[in-house]
C-alpha cells in the first residue's frame, strides 16, 4: 500500500509510491528503447494484457476486454494509489500521513497504435471526453475521494511512459495543493468584486484580444497573461461551470472539437512538442461553487525548470503570451 | 526591459523575459555540443568574456578582472531582472505587473574549469559561502528587493548552460510565492503551538534518527519526512536563524564541510546526478522572525515532472526518504 505524507510546512501531500522503489542504481542510466520494438498493451487484440476494463464505449455485440472497442478505460497496471482499503488517518509525532487509498485510471483513446489526439476522429475525441466524464461522475459517489484529476502526459520529456495515445485520471482523498490554492485565491477574488476572477478574464481576453488564440460558441482559448511557460494555453468554458463533470452535452461536444483544433496548432508551431494537459475542476466536497470556472492548462515542455523555478516557485518565460497566441491564430 | 506579471488567482509573479525571446522555431532542436569543444567564459585568463566583476577573492597585489582569484562574482550576461530602474507597478485590467526590476549574478566558485563544487578544497567552498553571505548582505541594502535566492544548478538535466561550476544569485523586488507559503505555513505552526516548525523538525529527526543522513555541531542533514523527489536532502542548522545572510562564522565554516560531504555522498550514491540546490531564507522585509528558519533544499534530478505534478502540485516519489537516507548515510 502507498503513502500519503503531509509537508507540515505547506501541507502539500506526497504519495510514497514504495511498492514502485527503485535502487539508486536504477536512476544511473535510464533505459531507452525504440518505441517500435517494445509491445504495446493498448492496442487492439491486446486486451488481456492489462487489467481487466472498466469502462469502454464499443460496437455493439462485442464483449468486454475483447476487440470492437473505441475507448477503453483500464485500471493502471502500476497505480500510485490503490483503490481497495480505508485512509487511516495517523500522525507520527509531528508529521501527518494516510494509506495511498485512491484510483488510478488509464484511458485509451484508440484501438490502433496512434501517438496524438489530433489523429483522432472528433467523434472519437467526443468519446474520450465523455469516458472522462462517466468515470470523474463515477469516482466522485465514492466519499473517500475529494478530487479527481484528468491529465496527459504526451512525449517521453513530458513524462509519458507509452506512447499510444492514452489520458490519466487519479482520483485523491486529498484536495491537492495548486487546486487548494486556486480556490482560494478565486474565492478572495469573489469576496472582494463579487464576481467569477475567471468570467472576469474571459471578459477581458475578448476585449483584448491580443491573447486570444480562438473562440467557439462555446470556448474560449487563449494564453494566460501570466504564462509560466512559452506557449501555455488554457481552454476556458465561455460559460461559469465549476464542475468539469457537470458540463452540459453542448460543452463536451464542442470541447472535443476545441481541444483537436489546439492540440493540432501547437503539433505545427512546435513540431510534436512534448506537452502535459490538465483539466482543473472544483473539488468533490463542493457541489458547486460560484468562485471556481473548470478549464483545462496545455503546458509545451519546451524549457527545463531549475534552481530558480524550485526554489521560489515562480517562472521565467522567454515568450510572451502576446507572440505565442498570435502565431497561434494564425496556424489554419 | 523584462516584464514581472502576476497571475491573479494564485498571484504568482512570472518573469516575461522577453529579451531573451525565442521564435517557436528555436524550440525544434535543442542544440547539444560537447563541453570540451565551447568556451568558457568562467576560466581564468577569460575575465575580459564576462561582465566586469562585483566581487572577487583573489590573491594580494592582483587586479579587479584579471587572473588571480579564487572565488568570482559576475553581473549575468543574460540576467533574467534588470539592475536600473523602477518598478513602475501598474494595472492593465484585472491584470497586475510591474518592470522587471532585479539583480542575477553569478558566483563562479573556481578558476579552474571544474564541474563539481566537491573538486573544491574546503577552504574554497567556505569562500563561495562567504560571498553568498557577502552578495546578500549588499543587495538588501537596496530597498526595491524583498528577497535574494541563491541556487545552484547542476548538470544540463538540471537547467545548467555551463558546466564550470558555479551559484547564481537572483534578488527580487517580490517574495516567491514559494518562499511565501512557507514562511505562512510556518506563523501558523508558531501561532498554534508557539515554536519555530524547523526547530521541532530538527527535534524529532534527531530523535527518529531514520532519516537523518549526517549531523554536526552545526548542522543536521535529513531527507524530509514528505521528500518530494528521490534522494531530496535538506541542510539545516540546528540553531534557530531566520536569514542566511545573518549567520555567525561558524554555521557558514561548518556548512562548508558539510554542504562538501552531503554533495559527494548524492555523487557517490547516483553516479554525478544532475541536481538543483536552493537556499531558503526569510523575505528582507523581516529583520529577523522567531517562526523562519534558513535552510537548503538538495534536488536531484531523477525523476521527470509530469501532467500530475503540474496539475496537483503535489508529487509521486518512489523511493522513502528512510531508504534513501539509510543510503546516504552509510555512505563514507
Amino acid at each position: 500500500m502507498p503513502e500519503l505524507r503531509k509537508d507540515p510546512i505547506i501541507r502539500r501531500w506526497v504519495i510514497m509510491a514504495k511498492e514502485r522503489a527503485m535502487r539508486p542504481s536504477d536512476f544511473k542510466s535510464p533505459a531507452t528503447q525504440p518505441e517500435e520494438a517494445l509491445f504495446c498493451p493498448f492496442c487492439e487484440g491486446n486486451e488481456d494484457k492489462t487489467p481487466p476494463e472498466i469502462l469502454s464505449y464499443r460496437r455493439d455485440g462485442t464483449l468486454a476486454n475483447q476487440r470492437g472497442w473505441r475507448v477503453r478505460v483500464i485500471p493502471n497496471k502500476f497505480p500510485a494509489l490503490r483503490i481497495e482499503g480505508n485512509l487511516d488517518k495517523r500522525g507520527i509525532g509531528m508529521y501527518d500521513m494516510m494509506n495511498g487509498v485512491g484510483a488510478h485510471e488509464i484511458i485509451v483513446e484508440t484501438p490502433e497504435h496512434l501517438f496524438s489526439l489530433t489523429q483522432l476522429p472528433v467523434s472519437t475525441v467526443r468519446e474520450v471526453l465523455w469516458s472522462y466524464r462517466d468515470r470523474l461522475i463515477d469516482l466522485k459517489k465514492d466519499k473517500r475521494f475529494l478530487y479527481g484529476l484528468i491529465f496527459k502526459n504526451v512525449g517521453r520529456e513530458a513524462g509519458a511512459s507509452l506512447l499510444h495515445t492514452h489520458s490519466q485520471l487519479i482520483a485523491t482523498p486529498f484536495v491537492p495543493i495548486r487546486i487548494g490554492e486556486e480556490v482560494r485565491g478565486a474565492g478572495e477574488f469573489f469576496g472582494y468584486r463579487g464576481r467569477c476572477i475567471f468570467c472576469d478574464m474571459i471578459e477581458q481576453e475578448k476585449q483584448e484580444r491580443a491573447r486570444v488564440v480562438l473562440e467557439t460558441d462555446q470556448f474560449i482559448v487563449f494564453g494566460p497573461f501570466a504564462a509560466r511557460f512559452p506557449f501555455e494555453t488554457w481552454i476556458v468554458p465561455k460559460d461559469h461551470l465549476s464542475h468539469f463533470e457537470n458540463s452540459p452535452k453542448q460543452v463536451i461536444d464542442d470541447l472535443a472539437n476545441v481541444l483537436g483544433r489546439v492540440l493540432a496548432k501547437l503539433e505545427q508551431a512546435l513540431e510534436g512538442p512534448p506537452y502535459n494537459y490538465v483539466i482543473h475542476s472544483t473539488p468533490w466536497d463542493r457541489e458547486y461553487l460560484e468562485h471556481y470556472h473548470w478549464h483545462i492548462e496545455i503546458i509545451p515542455r519546451l524549457t527545463k525548470t531549475a534552481g530558480f523555478e524550485w526554489g521560489t516557485g515562480c517562472y521565467i518565460n522567454p515568450v510572451l503570451p502576446e507572440d505565442a497566441s498570435k502565431y497561434l491564430r494564425e496556424i489554419d
